[in-house]
């Protein structure tokens, strides 16, 4: 494989991140050639906008209007594709690559989150590479890590903090004091989160992220529809504040597990230890955590996002293509891939962390202390401070081990009783 | 290279770290052949005593007295090499091994920080992969990490927690208050330290480690000998108690920088940053710390030793030789290598902590003041409690940056002075 000839590259894609890696290419060629073996050389692209200054030199490279044109260009070895969106062009032109005997970089987690298993299938047919390391947690090396680096293991969870923009505002949220939408609005300002930032702090980001995770550590196909997803419009400065005082930091987490009843997948926030090392992540990084059976924990952290870490994992796929590595798309032949059986989160059992408004008059607690006996809801902290006669005021408990369908029915009762003000706030606590 | 025949492997050494590897290979035989594309098959051992019962089957395997013969066995695909110290037999067998046009895998840090260079270069020349994630940081894929997953980036500093048993001992001795002799007389008892510690409490094996991950980060020969290694002998109860009075924890850490003035290595306790990822990894742990230029920081953290997460590390080697995936030793070709001039420690400019013993009398801190200002130490923090009057009692304080021939300088005046009754007790503060 390692011939010396010049490995060229095919962007697709000129946002940011195609930029930063025409940048790094540009910068480091000595290096990477030095690495790679031969040089890695980009002799075409394609962008929706050909006019549009971006500030990068395209002098002596081939246009295309069209990625899936740019997919079968002849001068082209690899394609990388930057475009985003789960279907439409960047599809077409990932299925072109592919079926023109192509290798392909890609950091669009929606596309493999949705057809993860057959693109698989069509680069293993076709014999070509689907890297994607960009995909995932951005710069830091999280599915080498964990495909290769951990391949010995038979691997028991994965969690992380997948969705940066999520956990700035986690961040911002606890060390200003501040409420969400305030938060929300300077991130989108400062450029943190995107004008629509639904599938940011709504979770799915984090969970086209998990999907794929899941399907590496796991050997499973990729199931994002599986995924339970909740994001942190509700999560309130106040409840921010309870969990300091109980010891933990509030997280948006995907969390992957192998149990008995199939594989469970879940996106929502978490309470977790201050000192743990997700509880440790603050700002805008991302951290994956994997458990394997020999060797026990292992924590990756770094910057999720941004040009220059996206970049630089992208073109560490393509060093990997240059120098001839190659690892089936999912760690195991995609024939191999198992279709599981998905735990729906209504089989979690684990500690919760609940707060109520309540109006402040004799008998309240008492109405949701017998509630939550009734469902074998077992108290492990509880929090009431203050009074205002008449008023509402907050209620907070934690639990003991609890299953998820028992609280979940508790939470309904207690929300219909009258002295209850708002909707009950439920996050649940990890303890990793 | 995947042809689905077994490939089949030589294990050398029988302790710790060869029984988890067999243990093992045996549990995830079915896995590894999936991810692997063919199954890894143990076929002959070799140990020092035949005799001795491990608990591990080794009926059908071929037992070699010698590794070097085990090396050249015509049964054996690759060689594993668990024995263990620079030279003698893990060398001669590693050597014949890679003579024979046998990809080596070895935990062996002393051998790759004293013969790097030439096995790097006698590997290359016969084509095959010399592998060693085992060999730094236990089960973290930080090998992969760094020279893969971080290939596209110029490496501009690598540190880390690289001796779990020196962090063992100092997170004891912070939680417990004691001292450091009885921490170690504990950890000697348990099993985590060896009945001579040396290696491990004088900060050599750490030394060999970042020496190691010198080479990867920079692409520069291994060169041990320019590495400036200090213990943990001399830490006290009293200075980490301090340490945590203003916001640090002590590690022994191993730096490594590219600097204008060459290659600066060095091993030593440092003070960092409670909230740093290294100050927040505690106990047995090892987290290494990379930082590239277009990913910013990536840190790593696991388990640094012990049966499962080594065997994990060596078995992931064993799948890379399986899937035929390879790379040079120290990530660049070995003649590409740069030897590359070593920045002494006197060179190193930054904040440091110093705590003396003084007779409590009137002067004394204008003495001590007085020389300081005459090297050009400019004091940041400064404390002295209490009151014994004729009696030794601790000052404290921190500089600002300062340069290390300075404060050494001060030191050994300081040291020279009546009143300050024990050696003065320098530790450098790192603010990641």
């Amino acid at each position: 494989m390692v011939d010396g000839k010049a490995l060229r590259i095919g962007v697709a894609g000129l946002g940011t991140v195609g930029g930063g890696v025409l940048k790094l290419l540009a910068t480091h060629g000595e290096l990477l050639t030095r690495r790679a073996g031969r040089p890695i050389q980009v002799t075409a692209v394609s962008a929706r906008d050909r006019s549009r200054d971006r500030g990068i030199d395209l002098s002596g490279l081939r246009w295309h209007d069209n990625a899936a044109d740019l997919a079968v260009d002849d001068g082209i070895d690899v394609l990388v594709e930057l475009i985003g969106g789960s279907d439409g062009v960047a599809k077409q032109a990932v299925e072109a690559a592919i079926a023109a005997g192509k290798p392909v970089v890609t950091a669009n987690k929606a596309l493999l989150a949705h057809h993860g298993a057959s693109l698989a299938a069509r680069a293993e047919a076709a014999g070509v590479s689907l890297a994607y390391e960009a995909a995932v947690a951005g710069g830091i090396p999280a599915i080498k890590g964990l495909r290769e680096g951990l391949a010995a293991n038979n691997i028991r969870e994965v969690h992380g903090i997948l969705n940066g923009t999520c956990n700035y505002i986690l961040t911002e949220m606890r060390t200003t004091g501040r409420d969400f939408a305030d938060v929300l609005a300077d991130a989108q300002r400062l450029g943190y989160a995107e004008s629509d930032p639904s599938f940011d702090v709504d979770g799915v980001d984090a969970a086209h992220k998990l999907a794929v995770l899941t399907a590496v550590a796991f050997g499973v196909h990729v199931d994002f529809r599986s995924v339970h997803i909740e994001g942190i419009r509700h999560i309130s400065a106040l409840d921010i504040a309870y969990a300091q005082e109980l010891g933990y930091r509030i997280r948006l987490l995907g969390i992957a597990r192998r149990t008995e009843d199939g594989i469970e997948q879940r996106v929502h926030p978490c309470m977790v230890p201050i000192s743990s090392p997700i509880g440790a992540t603050d700002g805008v990084f991302n951290a994956v955590v994997a458990d394997g059976d020999f060797v026990d924990k292992v924590v990756l952290v770094g910057r999720g996002a941004g040009e220059g870490p996206t970049a630089s994992a992208v073109v560490a796929d393509l060093v990997d293509i240059a120098r001839g590595r190659s690892t089936p798309t999912f760690g195991v032949p995609a024939s191999a891939l198992e279709v599981a059986k998905a735990s729906p989160i209504s089989n979690r059992r684990g500690r919760y962390y609940v707060r109520l408004m309540v109006v402040d008059r004799p008998g309240v607690i008492a109405e949701i202390a017998a509630t939550l006996r009734d469902q074998n809801v077992s108290m492990e902290a509880f929090l009431q401070r203050g009074r205002a006669p008449g008023e509402a005021v907050p209620v907070v408990w934690t639990t003991h081990d609890t299953d998820e369908a028992a609280m979940q029915q508790a939470l309904a009762t207690i929300a219909s009783l009258d002295s209850v003000t708002e909707p009950p706030r439920m996050i649940r606590i990890e303890d990793f």
